[in-house]
This record gives C-alpha cells, sequence and structure tokens, in this order.
C-alpha cells in the first residue's frame, strides 16, 4: 500500500496569496462596479525592457535554423551568461565568485526550496519571521519541523523582525546550523549593514553554520553603504550561498530566470566530521533534477547587462522605487511609522491594529489590495505590506483612496 | 555544525553522459580532423516549428506593452495551455482528463526526479532496468535505497528488460508501492501493448501502488494498436500518473515544457489507512516550489496544437522516425538483432559484447557516438542505444561508417 509523505499534514491548509484571492474575488463579485487596485503580490507590472525583448526575438530566429538551433544546454546555464553574472554582479562590486560558482535556474523559488535538500534531516534551522513562507514550509514538507503549534513549527528558531530591532535580527544565543537571511528584506523592505551582515557571518563561522542569502531585491538599494552581495563581507565565501532573482530586476516575474551563487569554499560535514564541498552536492542535484533554462530567456536575461540593458532597468527600478516613497510618504503622513521603500520595493507598515482587519478595511472603504503581515509570521501581525509594483496613475490614486478611507 | 545530506555519498560518482562526454572530448582532442556524429545524448537537431517560434514572437511583443504584459502565471500553468493538452491529447483518444488535472512544468526530468517527494520514506520502489537513470538517482537521494552494491541499489525491486521477455517487463511476484514505467521506452525504444498495460493497472489496484507513466516518446508511437497514454488503459485514472514532454514531440530540449497529469482520483494512504488524494498534495509540491514556465514558452506549446502546429510537428517526428528505419535495418543488416525505432525514435542493439567496449569502437573506428547500454543498468549491458536524432546526412555517413568498420 502506497503512503504518502504525511509531513504535508503538517502544512497549515492554503497559502497566503490564495486567501487574499479568495477575498478579493469575493469582493470583485459583490461589487463589480469598483475597480480594485492590487498593491498586494510582489508581482512586476512594467512591460519587458527593449533589450531583452530584441534578445528573446534573435535567440527565437536562431532557433529555426538547422546551424543554431540549441537542443539541451548545460544544466548549470550558459557560460554567456554566468560570465556576464560573475563580472557585472560580482567582480565589479570587489566579490570574488567564479562563472562556474553561479547556477542558472527558472526563478529563486526553486532554488530556495530546492537547496535544503542537500542537507541533512536533522539540521537546526533558523528562521526570520515575518518571512517568505517559502523558506518554511519546504523544511516542513521535507520533515525538519515538529507539529505547528499555535502558528509556529515546532524545531525551527525564529529571528524575531520586530519594531524594537528595527526588523533585522541579531544572531540568537543558541548554535543553529542552516540560517535563511533576506536583505533587502521580503516582506518588510528593511536592509542589513555590513556590521549587521558581519555578526552574522562570524556565527556561522563559529558554529560551522551555513548562511542562506537571498537578495533577490538587491538591485533596488540606492543608500551606497549598504551591501548588495553578502560577499561583500569579509568570510563570506566560506559560509554563505546567495540566492539572486531577473524577476524584480528586468520583469522577469512571467519570463523566469534566475540564479544562485554556491562559493566551492562552502563545506558541510559528514557523521564522521569530514568535510563535502556543497558545491559538488549541489551540482548532483542540480544536473540530476533540472535540465536548464530556456535557451531565449537565457539571452534576454544575459541583455540586462550591455550598457543599453544597465539604463532600461535602471529606469526600471527608478520607477517603482520613485511609486515606493510615494507610498511610504503617505503611510506616514497618514500617522503609520513604516520601513523599507528606500532601498527595496515595499512598505511596511506598522498598523497598530489586526493585520487581516486592515487588510480588510483597505479592500473595502479604498479598494485597495495590500498583504496582511500575519500571513508571513507571528511577528507580521499589526503590520501589512505594501507593494510598489504598479503604475504611477495607479499608486496615485491607490494612495488618494487610502487617505480618503482613513481619515 | 551542519551536515550533509549523507545518501548523496550512495551515488555512483558519475553520470552517464558526462562520462561519454568525456571519451568524445578526449577523442576529439587526439583526432582533431576526424568529424564525430552524435547519435548518443537523445537531443532533437532539426529547427524549432515556425508555429511555435511565431508563438514566441508574437508573446514577446506583448511582454512590451503594459496592458498586455504578464508577471507571474498560475504556477499550474496557463489556461489556454492545459485545456489544449486536454483536448488534443486526452479526449481525441477517449482518455478522460479534465484541465485542471494537467500541470505544466519545464520539463519532464523534473516532474520525474520531483514527484516522489509526496511519497513517504519507506515506499517500495519497482523500477526498469535498463532505465532513465534520473527514475533511480531521485529516489537514492531521498534515501530510499541502500548501498549501491555490485551496480544495484538495495531496496528497489528492478524490472528487468531483456531479450526474454521482449524487453517489457512482466508485474514482479512480490508487493511493491511506486513503479515507473516508460513507454515509448528510454532507452530500448520497445513499446508496451494494451494488454501488457492493463497488467499493470490491475497490478497497482490489487496493491494499492501507484504507476508512474512516462511517455515523453508517445508522438512516435505510429502501430495503431498500441496505446499512447496510460489512460487508454481502464481504471488507469485510479492509479496512474502520466509524464509528457514538448521536448521530443516539437523539438523543445532547449526550449523546455513539459506536463504531468494527475487525476484527482488516485490516492495515496496515511499510516492510520485514510485515502488522501494525490493532486492535492502535488498541487501544494508545485505551487511552493515552482513559480510556473516562462510564458512566450507555454504559448509556443499551445502552438503545436493547431492545424499547422499538427503538421509541423507531424513532419518533425516524420523525418526522425525515418532516420530510425534507416539505422534499424542497417544494424540488422550486419546481423544485429534490434528493438525500438518503429514506434521510438532509439534503436537498442544487441551487440553480443561489453556495451563500453563497443562504443569504443564506434567511436574510435567510425567517429560515431552511441550510448552504451551499460550506463541504464545491469540488463543494458551487451546492448547499446542508438538515436535517431540527426539530420539525414549524418544519419546515411554515420551508417556507412558504422557497416565499413565493423565489416
Amino acid at each position: 500500500m502506497i503512503r504518502i509523505n504525511e509531513n504535508y499534514t503538517k502544512l497549515k491548509a492554503s497559502y497566503l496569496f490564495a486567501d487574499i484571492a479568495k477575498r478579493v474575488n469575493a469582493y470583485v463579485a459583490a461589487n463589480p462596479s469598483k475597480p480594485i487596485i492590487r498593491l498586494g503580490i510582489g508581482d512586476v507590472t512594467e512591460p519587458l525592457p527593449q533589450v531583452c525583448r530584441d534578445a528573446l526575438h534573435a535567440a527565437t530566429d536562431e532557433l529555426g535554423q538547422r546551424a543554431t538551433f540549441k537542443g539541451y544546454g548545460p544544466e548549470q546555464g550558459y557560460a554567456f551568461l554566468r560570465d556576464a553574472i560573475a563580472q557585472h554582479d560580482y567582480a565589479a562590486r570587489g566579490c570574488k565568485i567564479e562563472s562556474d560558482e553561479i547556477f542558472i535556474s527558472d526563478g529563486s523559488k526553486c532554488d530556495c526550496g530546492n537547496i535544503q535538500e542537500i542537507f541533512s534531516h536533522d539540521v537546526r534551522l533558523a528562521i526570520p519571521d515575518p518571512v517568505y513562507p517559502v523558506y518554511v514550509d519546504t523544511n516542513v514538507m521535507a520533515g525538519r519541523t515538529g507539529a505547528n503549534v499555535d502558528g509556529r513549527y515546532q524545531g525551527i528558531t525564529y529571528l524575531e523582525c520586530t519594531p524594537a530591532n528595527g526588523y533585522v535580527p541579531a544572531v540568537p544565543s543558541v548554535a543553529t546550523d542552516l540560517i535563511y537571511l533576506c536583505f533587502p528584506n521580503n516582506p518588510t523592505g528593511a536592509v542589513a549593514t555590513k556590521a549587521q551582515l558581519a555578526a552574522w557571518v562570524a556565527y556561522a563561522k563559529a558554529n560551522k553554520a551555513i548562511i542562506l542569502f537571498d537578495s533577490a531585491y538587491e538591485a533596488y538599494i540606492r543608500d551606497p553603504q549598504i551591501p548588495h552581495s553578502i560577499y561583500e563581507i569579509e568570510g563570506a565565501r566560506d559560509v554563505a550561498l546567495e540566492f539572486r532573482s531577473f524577476s524584480k530586476t528586468a520583469g522577469f516575474t512571467g519570463t523566469r530566470c534566475a540564479y544562485l551563487v554556491v562559493p566551492k569554499t562552502v563545506v558541510a560535514y559528514d557523521v564522521a566530521g569530514n568535510a563535502h564541498p556543497i558545491h559538488a552536492l549541489w551540482n548532483r542535484r542540480h544536473s540530476t533534477k533540472f535540465n536548464g533554462v530556456s535557451y531565449p530567456v537565457q539571452k534576454a536575461a544575459a541583455a540586462i547587462y550591455t550598457e543599453a540593458g544597465k539604463q532600461q532597468t535602471g529606469a526600471l527600478i527608478n520607477h517603482y522605487l520613485a511609486n515606493a516613497k510615494l507610498i511610504r510618504d503617505a503611510m506616514t503622513k497618514l500617522g503609520f511609522s513604516c520601513v523599507g521603500g528606500d532601498n527595496a520595493p515595499y512598505i511596511w507598515v506598522n498598523t497598530g491594529r489586526d493585520s487581516w482587519q486592515f487588510f480588510d478595511t483597505l479592500l473595502n472603504q479604498a479598494q485597495v489590495v495590500c498583504t496582511p503581515g500575519a500571513g508571513f509570521g507571528k511577528c507580521g501581525e499589526g503590520h501589512v505590506r505594501i507593494s510598489a509594483f504598479n503604475s504611477r496613475e495607479n499608486v496615485e490614486t491607490a494612495l488618494a483612496r487610502i487617505a480618503a478611507a482613513l481619515k
């Protein structure tokens, strides 16, 4: 008799954005004449940059000629893309990352979800709260937690991000093995300083732990003092992997491309205490269960590293950051304390009340969709996330409606 | 101290196609003037159909306009593609598969590798020998096997495919829970009759087991008596999932699109014996760890279901099948007994000698790359797989060289 993976039964019944969709759909069905503005799910809205579309067209034409047709590519990604990333995202910032330490994938969600497979079943997890749900859920599915008791899974060290610590958690007092960090943060939009990240690198070294650093939003950093990569921190090459994505940098949420950096110097241990390079394990995982990213998509991603590409993606990000500033200023003016929005496309609003209730208020009274903080964890209660991904006009209309609704 | 998943240390050190690449590269380096013809790895060579390229271009243009831009799509795939599959691949063959039982993915390798996650750690596996290595390796990584002893992992019931059974295994005499089947087969090219598949469905029902049916090569079936889908067998909707891919149907190995069919009627059990629909578990896995296939790629896949698309993919497959017939006829004429090539793009040649030695002979004396059967499992020894994926000219040249070398 075939049996299920019973860890799935520990998962909470539904997914945050599905819950939101249900409430929004119910509202729309009941109020068909009132147009909704979505500042909830962090999905880009503006056109794919011209350089990326030009590259997609050209690659499509290549597939039409036998001489330039592309079948299976390297599972790890084409050298043209890995080299461009190593040069522009790392060497240019003084980080020593080799091309073959970069694994191209079809999304950071996949990478964040799959990476835990190469570690043992009993690693001790440290995960922020609030947090992108994928870090937690994929470890629950793999059986690394106990039951969900009162909104938290047993066996996880939660790193609380609160107004008291400026939403940047300090290292824990207990030893942990696998640490998820995300800066600029989703959902809070908070960023970490070099000193704060250095403390995490030192903690990982002291505990022989590994940091999984999600920097999907690094392109939004405008403060020159804030590191874009964990590898700007001395010693991070020994203890950290880094997740990056083209989704928010270049509007690729529907086009799909991302990458994971695995330095050859990061190790984990077997039961006898022997060190094993993580790079070899991940390479085996990646080449056994994945067959590379679509060739035209890889060409589109590489195009953002040209001069025209940098200009076009820069303009795209400036657009969203200008939206973010409008949102943060408006919410601050309404009396809420906020973080994010300056070096991130998200504004984390301390609402001072139940977050689903605040969500319902914005939906019902302003026809604006935000994301209730409670959906991201216990410490998200009392907050909502507002996303800057929209047109200027929609953001301005949404803010006017919110101001009227909350007056 | 962070520990590795020690199951990875059970894996054999290298991957079949990496071994082949090493030998080929060494030969090419030593003999730069002798051009190689590759009939080894099953990768398509002919241009992507015009309808698919037209769809890629049109979708790229859509991404350039705010009104038609696409961000995150449904993780399960767009309705336009799921509906086309349900209609043309299933309803048209009398199989009752609903659109929402179809999960679009970026490749069958991913689906075949990931599906095991939703089952318990101790399911009893039945896996063919010879076999596509991903079925075995992903279960080794997940800890469902013991050590590799003499070329076989402990804890797997191997389904031997030999000249004696025409390379189609009968159901085993012991109970198993999770059964991998692939027809038309990779690597043998053998096909299964309705009666043979019906025996497997009956076995699965009797044992409360699940069949994972890989039909990535169904488009190559020309014999009207051979089923294209497991769902042509009565009762299969209760016990089988089906893997399909656009890779070999429409030349998508570099473009990347596939799908997995999970009928809502297939169940697995918890430890208390309660039945759980697999559809809900897979939906949770898929939506938690995957973010959908690139929008232009989904549009390209949908294009093959138009009249022009059917004509173009039909012509592509006819081209490869005509190559296959040439290969099978030539190898038969040389005195080898062969299967495959009539309803599949692979020809499985019984060489009567060590398969790596035969590989080396073809490489060194004919400059032709095939795949040694031993790389697919113990029962592959004594055989090689020759692939029909190439131009007519290359196939004809390769066959002339092989005939001269083996005379």
